[in-house]
């Protein structure tokens, strides 16, 4: 089959196909995202090497363990645990010492025509969520890893740092809290995209310092980190998506003195993520930049690496 | 009256008696303590110019608007708010945007005969705790402030790096919640004393790594909190106590992934602190290393400086 490889330079490879372990089920990807890490990855972060992609919807074609899961379709959790370390055993499988985790660690990723993923890892998509909405179930599910983190409600002053992808998806979840949402970003469009739903936006030049109870940096780099601590109210906190190459130039001191909280963020759970799509709360398709079929992969990430890109789709 | 005073270079000066303003106690000073702040500002740190000092003891000899104090023996909370302002109506004084604080911002230090504070930041000493002790309130109480900030109870595994005066008071107070406290530190003399504690021992160098569930860093150093960072286990929490002249050299891609929180701590309750004293759940005055008369206040500066040094006490 074909796949989307990464060993050091990104290229179109034909590979074996995969074949389905015990627990295992063998899935037909039908649409993949390009994420912020799987750019990340091609720049060097995690040095992965081999099938990238962990964003996708597909269909279960076989499923030795639990034959009921044929035929439906499916998005999936990222990271495979062992189920037996420390940290599984302590409800922490997505940080279990062993893990191996979809394109980003150990595990051929979904920018192919099949993968195999544990049954464990799968969650069935509702059938009035299209491909288009369930492709972004992943990045969906992070973003509500923050409401299962830190308390937001109607009375809660949240400023989202960033107004890429996954931002406006933080945007997008966030809203429905009912909270006050300000997007700070720097790209007039896509601030346009975030005040037509509703949120309250500001360039990145003019946000305000020491003002909101919960910011969350989607930046992904360092002056938008920093910049967004500065955002942060007294006892606030600052909720970290962005994995940077180097440590931001903050100013330490101010985290002790007025007592902030920045809390590292990254996987989510499904079920909101899935049940926000099925109830229409938004509709996270109105991202989609551009997409292409997987034998133009690297075209498709270079239109990502564009300034200003929005969400890019593969399709095996 | 003579006064420890900083101006760039630190001296006994004679200066004017303070004069208590409406809402506010004129005290006699008692006993005093050095401070890691009091050494930071001597090298340069929050740029303040005054009467040092901000750990004291001291009995009220006048007080226009609360006459019933007058006499009392008393500790005192170290920022003075104003009341008024959103962060004070929103129970965040020690954080009020025009706040002063004892000898560290716009307010004179207790390295003196008198000083003059509002009788809303005094808090009356037991009968059952000595000077010696009592000197130690303002410490303990910023070391109970983690209690209020974090959940520790008798299943939770904690780290305090650094066995400096902070570091062990962080021990006393932590030890009483039933936890397994683990004192990280350099010194083996202060090491023994948290043994003799109750609280295991590591020297520096053999720190375990992502093992405890919350981790303290009372370094004062950018090496020691970074080792602080790589000892928190996912998911965990580490609390900083130090502030830093530089942000330190951490591996930020860690807090995103392992789900680090990252919280600042600074000062904290008097009242649990007091009552701890009261109860002689520890007795802080083990950690005194010598009393100076405040005539000899540079000199006991620079005791306190030595590497090593335990607390230093300065009497008028």
């Amino acid at each position: 089959m074909q796949a989307l490889v990464f060993d050091g330079e990104l290229r179109l490879e034909e590979i074996d196909e995969p074949v389905a372990l015990s627990g295992e089920a063998l899935i037909r990807v039908r649409k993949t995202g390009i994420c912020g890490t799987d750019l990340a990855i091609v720049r060097g972060y995690a040095g992965f090497r081999g099938v990238l992609g962990h964003e996708m919807v597909g269909i279960v074609e076989a499923c030795d363990d639990a034959p009921t899961w044929v035929g439906r379709r499916v998005v999936a959790e990222i990271n495979v645990a062992c189920g037996r370390c420390s940290r599984c055993l302590a409800n922490l499988r997505s940080h279990c010492e062993r893990r191996t985790v979809l394109g980003i660690r150990g595990k051929p990723g979904v920018f192919a025509a099949w993968i195999t993923l544990p049954i464990t890892n799968l969650h069935e998509v509702p059938l009035s969520v299209s491909d288009d909405q369930a492709v972004f179930a992943e990045p969906i599910a992070a973003a509500f890893r923050i409401l299962e983190q830190v308390a937001i409600d109607r009375t809660t002053e949240v400023a989202i740092f960033g107004d890429g992808r996954l931002g406006l998806l933080v945007t997008m979840v966030l809203l429905g809290t009912g909270c006050r949402v300000t997007l700070i970003g720097r790209h007039p469009h896509k601030l346009g995209i975030a005040e037509r739903l509703g949120a309250e936006v500001r360039l990145f030049d003019a946000a305000p310092r020491a003002r909101f109870d919960v910011v969350v940096d989607a930046t992904g780099s360092a002056v938008g980190s920093a910049a967004a601590l500065e955002a942060v109210r007294p006892c606030g906190v600052l909720v970290l998506k962005s994995t940077l190459a180097e440590p931001p130039s903050i100013d330490w001191t101010r985290i002790v003195v007025d007592e902030i909280q920045l809390l590292g963020s990254r996987c989510g759970p499904f079920a909101p993520a899935l049940r926000a799509l099925s109830a229409k709360q938004f509709d996270p398709s109105i991202l989609i930049d551009r997409t292409f079929p997987l034998s133009e992969g690297v075209v498709a990430f270079a239109h990502a690496l564009r300034h200003g890109a929005l969400k890019v789709l593969i399709e095996p």
